[in-house]
């Protein structure tokens, strides 16, 4: 595309921009006006005169990918996608950052035309390297020549504190190793952050840094004004198709305002007499709030319109492309509309008692092996621990650049790097797009580095699937460093996010289930080191329930074990030794705390009834277990190295170490009648699903 | 220093090492032997020509700095301590990983001559920085013209993981602004990492981003052989002294085995016949192990030996400082020992019910005021929240480059830059060095961020102190993705760390009281953007317990509440509303679990006596309060965008909402005599100060 002639109206739209965004945070009397104003012009170039989105449809599957890194600036995202005619109503820029409004403090992907939700800085730009990946594999898989039914580029627009972060250096570097040549990351060089000017805390050569990653780099050094050279830039970007491409935009912070380029405009709304006089300056009246000039508003609906036109003929692309190609066709559709192949459940293993004790991480694999080829949209990978984490499938071929002969751009592995924050928020990203399940492994305990990712997984609703094995003290003599304690406690907390913790062969198959079949709710699967028997009692139906009864012939039992994992076999054992002196115990397994509290309560009280002691037995933290349990033996102390063997015996978790814990908690609650926990006193509202609390 | 002339015994050295770190894997059956058989020169050289240290005092406070990042190649670092004359012997290493061996499965720094844990991937390089943070303040501090009482370099073994991950992003950015002329880093370049070749997932050019990141940056090439070359390079860092070091030195993984080279000989032992075949090669008897030639030993035993001099010229040189600056050199050996000086606590300020309702950061903001010039080793900082964090005190300086003119070494208040998690990290790393106390700022649901270092902190036992603003809701606009729901319970399910929610003035000196007085003990601070009042009730006394009742005059209470933080005002209006129903309400504050966990269990029975049911009030996850509530009354879901006001309302959390479940509490255990849930059936071990788990 030859440079369009900016003409006035083009700069209008940039005032109009900057003016609103000065109202809508005014109104508001919150949020940040300063990076909106001086990123006006990179957003009308880039809406106006480059992305591909219809506003009508916003779930387009070949439209351009947008995503706000620095999603503090989101008054500029809700500006452009009320202008260009999305779902975003001048009533809902009049209640930014109000409760129940269309317009959040931060992008939420719910929104129609937010792609993911950011503010927790970093994640933007890794979502957008996760987008980029999804789209070369989709892209590569389903073109073939003369039909490109799958291309879009993936936009970003970054800050200074998105650069600062470390989750942004993982995916910044994992983005230059794969050379995702449609990835264009804009970085808004804007010399503030909150603390004041970037000199306080970061001096880094930001261009230097992003060329030792293997980027393209360039740099726009008038991003108030250089409309055309932005534009140039982009079309240069787009020329290198074997580099990811990173555009620096100088810009002024809160351009326009007598504090531009200050931190006095990051945060805060503009003070009334500045804003008079910033309108005044460009021609609006001052006493005036959220005037859109009709030319703005028209130039902006026509190309708005043009999206209906641009999926019209897509779909008549992809017409053409399935007379040629119709599994393909149908294939590329079924994925775009996340629906499973039908029966692709009938390939999860089954097993019985009689089959060999299997480490949980092992029985994993066999259900990775067993389902990808039923599941296509499959994508796995690990974060440096291929071998530990067994994830790969026997011929999975490697996500890479065909020239480094070590996969191509159709594989379904991701060799992520020792990088968990940034697989999680490439995930993210990779759900974002649609037409792939990402699944990728880690020990649990460093599923910690990727907090922050796992938590906006929750709350966006993204698919995401960690598989994360080592999951206790039974990984050994790696040691307290590597041992999780509180993990599962940290997940189990977190809204919208299931944390199995299957006991055998048929849970695994239960939690995979469940996993693939929720599409707005993330999983990390903990997953043992060590085998694991394969339980009498156990299935997919029950356990995909999150909670059931293993011995179901054990009738009025005295006291409950409830375990997970590694421990409901040691408690199997522990019930048996009990039977032996007349003690009925009856065992549940809890793979999943979340699902199970989505049951019925008529189940749950089945499961723990009322004047029945339960005891949990788990080998990490007790925090949380009370909610079900009236006893845990637990370790709430770090664990240590050694032979896991040696360790489970120092900590007592042995059949006799759980029967003695058994017993003493049946006879501390003899005659006590203790009520079961599931009761409440009052109606709680636990979370189902993805999303802020909302009540309209 | 001129360059040694590295002889034969230099070289056999280099072997004995790499024959014993087989040796020392092999008979562990578990371990890296790789990284410590390629780093075996480097490691000769630091320990034999470089660094100044007394094994016989590894606290020396002189004493060079050594961090071993890559700590899954400990097997060196535990092999170089046992020659040096540390308290590590050839018993220990022949137990390599076992359990309560002194040579687990990562460095653990309560070992001596171990500075900080290491293991989880990039955590030690930046505790290094902090590590030379510390060195440079207190240098800065303390030396006088003619006096250097203070001169320690920090020096740090990296790994192709450490680089991949984004908190080593965050320290070297960080460290390169800084301009720390006395850190050293080395890199094991060994083109290795545990899914093979580097080349699957990490191409980037390392020496163009540590140039961009502002550090010095030298390649030894032969780093297998070159002994000369490692050392003149080490000579040309040192003489870099306004920027820090970082020397590449390409490496052969497991260099001398069959498999050299291969991710092969990264995380397993050699076969037997390849040990014997290297040890063939360099003069080793095939079936002798942990053989150490009397030249070696000696070598090493000499250099050890000299440590003692160097300490006791250290003491000398100390003493003649005294003459000059008798508070001086008072205040630095207080500091040296971790003494807090006599009466601090006594400037902690306190409050009465008619003090006026302010915020928790406000009260915080309070305490840094009056106690920083009572403690001269407090340093403060934020992750560029400082303005909302309020972590600065009038007149705090910047430590900075005093070439920027932002401040000077001798800066007592840290701009960590958008970085938590390399926040927590350096401040572990300056916790190590010893001397300062560091506290830094960022709000609470970014606390996540910094999992990996926060969980390190708990199991190091390092006086960490974040002080986590914004922590609930209560931050109103800026949404969900900034509103912590799980991040209580993550932390307070973290053996060892303490989570203090303070309610009101009284509760922030307690806290901040404990917090610097648990010399092992990190803290999280959760503190509010919004007023609380002053509380009838509170006071230092009672809050440093963790948990009391608030108003001790209700007599046979029928229900209890128990909240933290800004639900304690809330709860206490509710208690009144009942008063009026004529219903008795205890109000329990419970400002920090951990702590009140150590209490004694009469005293915790006092607080929750039997018969007397109890419901928790906080806005954020019920999970883990069902150890102490029979109910919960919590927010289990995301929060929302909206004004704290309507946030608060929508969910509730008015005193109106919590009377009218606690109301439901009460009704519902009515006649079923609720057992108090501090009793347990069997002992609990909770582990109180760090460390892993010892039996012996």
């Amino acid at each position: 595309m030859s440079s369009p002639k900016f003409s006035e109206i083009d700069q209008k739209a940039v005032d109009t921009i900057r003016v609103l965004a000065a109202d809508v945070v005014g109104k508001a009397n919150s949020g940040h006006p300063g990076a909106p104003m001086g990123l006006a012009p990179l957003a009308h170039v880039l809406w106006q005169y480059v992305m591909k989105f219809n506003p009508k449809n916003p779930y387009w599957f070949n439209r351009d990918r947008f995503v706000l890194s620095n999603g503090h600036a989101c008054a500029l995202q809700y500006i452009m996608l009320h202008l260009y005619g999305y779902d975003i109503t001048m009533d809902d820029l009049q209640h930014f950052r109000q409760f129940n409004s269309n317009t959040p403090g931060h992008p939420e992907r719910e929104l129609p035309g937010i792609e993911v939700t950011t503010g927790p800085l970093g994640q933007g730009i890794v979502n957008a390297v996760g987008l980029a990946i999804a789209e070369k594999q989709i892209a590569t898989n389903f073109n073939r020549p003369e039909h490109e039914v799958v291309s879009a580029h993936t936009y970003c627009i970054l800050g200074d504190g998105c650069l600062m972060e470390g989750v942004s250096h993982e995916g910044l570097a994992l983005a230059g190793h794969l050379k995702l040549g449609k990835l264009i990351a804009f970085y808004d060089d804007n010399h503030i952050s909150i603390d004041g000017d970037t000199n306080l805390a970061f001096t880094e050569n930001t261009e230097e840094r992003l060329k030792a990653y293997g980027w393209h780099v360039q740099h726009v050094k008038d991003g108030n004004n250089d409309m055309a050279g932005i534009f140039e830039a982009i079309e240069n970007a787009k020329k290198v198709t074997d580099q990811p491409s990173f555009i620096r935009v100088t810009t002024t912070i809160g351009y326009g305002s007598v504090n531009a380029g200050t931190h006095g405009v990051h945060g805060s709304p503009l003070k009334p007499d500045d804003m008079a006089h910033l309108k005044k300056e460009w021609g609006f009246e001052p006493d005036q709030y959220f005037v859109i000039p009709s030319e703005v508003s028209s130039q902006a609906f026509t190309k708005g319109a043009q999206g209906a036109e641009l999926e019209r003929a897509w779909d008549e692309e992809v017409r053409h492309y399935k007379e040629k190609y119709q599994k393909e066709a149908e294939e590329l559709i079924r994925r775009a509309r996340r629906k499973l192949p039908e029966g692709w459940e009938k390939a999860l293993p089954t097993y019985s008692p009689s089959d060999p004790a299997v480490a949980s991480r092992k029985l994993s694999e066999t259900v990775l092996t067993k389902i990808e080829s039923a599941l296509p949209e499959l994508v796995s990978g690990s974060a440096d621990l291929t071998g530990s984490n067994l994830t790969i499938w026997k011929g999975a071929v490697s996500f890479q650049p065909p020239e480094t002969k070590l996969g191509d751009y159709a594989g379904r592995y991701l060799h992520y790097g020792v990088r968990e924050h940034g697989m999680v928020a490439i995930m993210n990203g990779i759900d974002a797009f649609g037409g792939l399940i990402p699944v990728g492994g880690t020990f649990l305990n460093f599923v910690s580095y990727a907090s922050g990712a796992m938590r906006l997984a929750g709350l966006s609703g993204h698919r995401t699937i960690v598989l994360a094995t080592h999951d206790s003290i039974g990984l050994g003599e790696d040691g307290p460093t590597h041992q999780p304690i509180e993990t599962l406690a940290h997940f189990r907390a977190t809204p919208n996010v299931m944390v199995w913790r299957p006991a055998d062969g048929n849970e695994v198959s239960a939690a995979y289930k469940v996993a693939i079949e929720s599409l707005e709710t993330p999983t990390i699967m903990a997953l043992s080191r060590q085998n694991l028997p394969q339980l009498e009692g156990s299935s997919i139906e029950k356990a995909v329930k999150g909670g059931y009864v293993l011995n179901e012939s054990v009738e009025n039992p005295q006291v409950i074990i409830a375990s997970t994992g590694s421990e409901v076999g040691i408690s199997v054992d522990a019930a048996k030794l009990l039977e032996k002196d007349g003690i009925r115990v009856r065992v549940v397994s809890m793979p999943e705390f979340y699902t199970f509290d989505g049951q019925s309560e008529e189940y749950k009280l089945s499961v723990f009834p009322d004047g029945v002691p339960v005891l949990s037995v788990e080998v990490m933290s007790a925090f949380g277990w009370s909610k079900y349990a009236h006893e845990s033996f637990a370790i709430d102390h770090f664990g240590a190295s050694g032979k896991y063997t040696d360790l489970y015996k120092a900590f007592d978790f042995t059949p006799e170490g759980v029967a003695k814990r058994a017993k003493a908690t049946l006879d501390f609650y003899q005659g006590k009648n203790p009520l079961s926990r599931i009761h409440t006193a009052f109606p709680h509202l636990v979370q189902r699903g993805p999303g802020p609390y909302h009540t309209k």
